[in-house]
């Protein structure tokens, strides 16, 4: 192909990501060819993939193709391909569609969910990370709802009105807020036989409180408020097996159609394909420039990586962390391109944490301030609006956004795909 | 269930699309209980499944639920379910999810694409009458352009970038005069192996010229417009075969890794559900009242009929005649329930034709109005906004044709659920 042929040292970036992008876009002026791989065509607005699940957004504004985002940059190119193996001696990269040489190669493939040893579960309990997900999750939500409208006795139709999401950091939050807001102010005047307003949205968390990684006065904050909206809040709960007619808790049984994972979290596979060092998480621990050990020219980022910041905690796995070593990684890579000494080792800082509680609050915790409640939400409304790339889906948004606030109604409820169906 | 249980006379309606709807919203004020069984939980705006399947539209932004639109006619309910059988002498209909009893009956249950007795070419060569199709055709086309992309020969290049389609009605112009600027206007600044302008685009029609319903010199206008645009237009041309490479026309092989097929329809199958006597495309042959010969109480309207003009011709399978046959037998029913004198005959009335020639151009003809060109354009915009249901979707649908008309972008080129992927 003409395009790596010029010479120029070669930056294969695997996944478009925040943490991938972040890196093709910084090296636009640097003098070097990239290449971005990844499985799908799009990069994903994780952080609003919750409101794709309970049918507010469609995955078309939440999710842009690749090559779209880098069409003007004229030394980046986009292919379609799964990374199958990676061959460090030769520095290659081999997909199931193209095998790339590189002379510089950043892993940032992203998390999955974990079921801690349980990966049967998945299949009762889907999680919350690709656009796929999302669709299969709006699909049994909506078919909850549309089974219990035929549902001939009452257990059943209670056990399709019961929805229990495992996990209550700011994911399960978002959609136990969502979920209960769709129940009792969506559906209610669309069903004649059920009562909608009877829906149960149980968020079940192992630690002691709600939103673990926020201070535990807004944690107090976020559950009185998800209760005060209609949810079950059982912290302290473990699950100890999922199927497909609920989940077993310490407690005793809970018959729930839905379940929904918002649990764990797993790194991709990258630190099996360089044969790196990884944590318990199967994040490869890296170099404080997140560099791997041993392989200068290899950089692993995001959620795929184990770095810590100063004070030891670890980098914690969201959007604005993969941004920061995107960027310190490409500050690398151009450095090295044209001679220069590299920026000194990766320093992470923390902006702030920050979770909705349905569509009127929100908890926000940055290093000097704290916000709870409507000023929080309607700053995180516009924060997510800004982070969105391109006018067009920012329009298109904050138009659904402040419709679907006026009206109570929800855009996106098609079921589609019906290989499950009733 | 409680709803059914009223006494009032039972009007079970089988489709959503727009024959079906009208008949349930012409009967709100009717003293009946009204059910609408779909296999689907969303009404689809058929004339705008194009620009789905070629990017421009999400899917959420023509299709909405139906329990949605009847959400506010306490009359009626929505039901999830597929047809298995009819006992028209039990007068019941039953479903995978539920069987229901019913006074009358409706059939709206459209008609599907028909392969001519080659059913084995729909693999190879899918239609565009649901949703679930246009994303498959949207998936298509988008992976030809990534697969283009890694090609590592000329031959397997072109295949790529060779799209056919079969049928030159309007579905099959508009989706052609949709790709070819899908490839010219879109693609271009994204690629930077393939030159996507080399795309290209075949629209393949057996009879002796383009959208066969119009008069003469619009199809040559459109023809002309066409073919200006760079769609290689074949005329009397036949399909032979249809397989994964390409198709096979009389005139010898066509190698193309995208076929769709917009050539011939056949009806549902309702008319054996019900053992009616159906015409050679399964429509069933109906009373000029719209019922079926012997059964008074059940009626079958929209592609699922076969009815005359009053010059006899038949009526053409489009929109508005669904939503008129509805209103008919809405009017039918409702007469009946308060003991009046049902209406006479119904009597199609034929507004006219449309068809959208890429996205500055379209021709209709009306009864006493013919256009061609920019300003028919404009009015198919404005009376497809107007058509749609709902504020929300117009707003949405017009602000996304506007910006992608100022900025040739398009807005929702996803390839999800990649099971066929490379």
């Amino acid at each position: 192909m003409d395009f790596a042929a010029s010479g120029r040292p070669k930056v294969v970036i695997v996944g478009g990501g925040f943490g991938g992008l972040t890196v093709a876009m910084k090296l636009a002026k640097a003098d070097v060819d990239v290449t971005v791989l990844d499985r799908h065509n799009y990069h994903c607005f994780q952080p609003l993939l919750y409101q794709v699940a309970t049918a507010e957004l469609s995955p078309g504004d939440i999710a842009w193709p690749i090559r779209h985002v880098l069409r003007k940059q004229k030394n980046a190119r986009v292919l379609l391909g799964k990374v199958t193996e990676i061959d460090v001696a030769a520095r290659k990269v081999i997909a199931d569609s193209v095998t790339l040489d590189y002379d510089e190669l950043v892993l940032a493939t992203g998390a999955t969910h974990s079921y801690f040893g349980h990966d049967e579960w998945e299949k009762s309990a889907p999680g919350l990370k690709r656009v796929e997900d999302a669709t299969i999750i709006r699909r049994r939500l909506l078919l909850a709802f549309e089974r219990a409208e035929l549902a001939q006795d009452d257990a059943e139709r209670e056990r399709l009105l019961t929805f229990a999401i495992v996990g209550a950091g700011p994911t399960g939050v978002e959609l136990a807020g969502s979920i209960i807001e769709v129940a009792r102010q969506v559906m209610p005047s669309e069903f004649r036989c059920i009562d909608a307003r009877t829906t149960r949205v149980i968020l079940i968390e192992a630690g002691p409180r709600v939103l673990p990684s926020f201070p535990p006065h807004l944690s107090d904050y976020t559950q009185k408020s998800l209760e005060r909206m209609g949810v079950e809040v059982l912290t302290s709960t473990r699950v100890t097996n999922c199927d497909d007619e609920g989940v077993d808790l310490e407690s005793g049984r809970l018959q729930a159609a839905t379940v929904i994972w918002a649990a764990g979290v797993v790194a991709s596979e990258a630190g099996q394909w360089i044969g790196a060092a990884c944590d318990n998480a199967g994040r490869v621990v890296v170099n404080d420039d997140l560099s791997v050990p041993g392989h200068p020219e290899i950089f692993v980022i995001g959620d795929t990586a184990s770095a810590k910041r100063p004070d030891g905690k670890p980098v914690p796995g969201i959007a604005p962390a993969a941004k920061q070593m995107g960027a310190h990684v490409a500050d690398v890579i151009a450095s090295r391109a044209r001679g220069a000494v590299p920026p000194r080792a990766f320093r992470y800082r923390h902006q702030g944490d920050f979770a909705t509680i349905g569509r009127r609050s929100a908890v926000m915790k940055m290093p000097y301030l704290e916000m709870s409640g409507l000023m929080a939400w309607l700053i995180w409304c516009v924060a997510h609006i800004y982070f969105l790339i391109g006018a067009r889906h920012r329009l298109m948004v904050a138009f659904k956004w402040v419709w679907d606030f006026a009206t109570f109604q929800r855009g996106a409820r098609l079921i589609t795909d019906q290989r499950d169906q009733l």
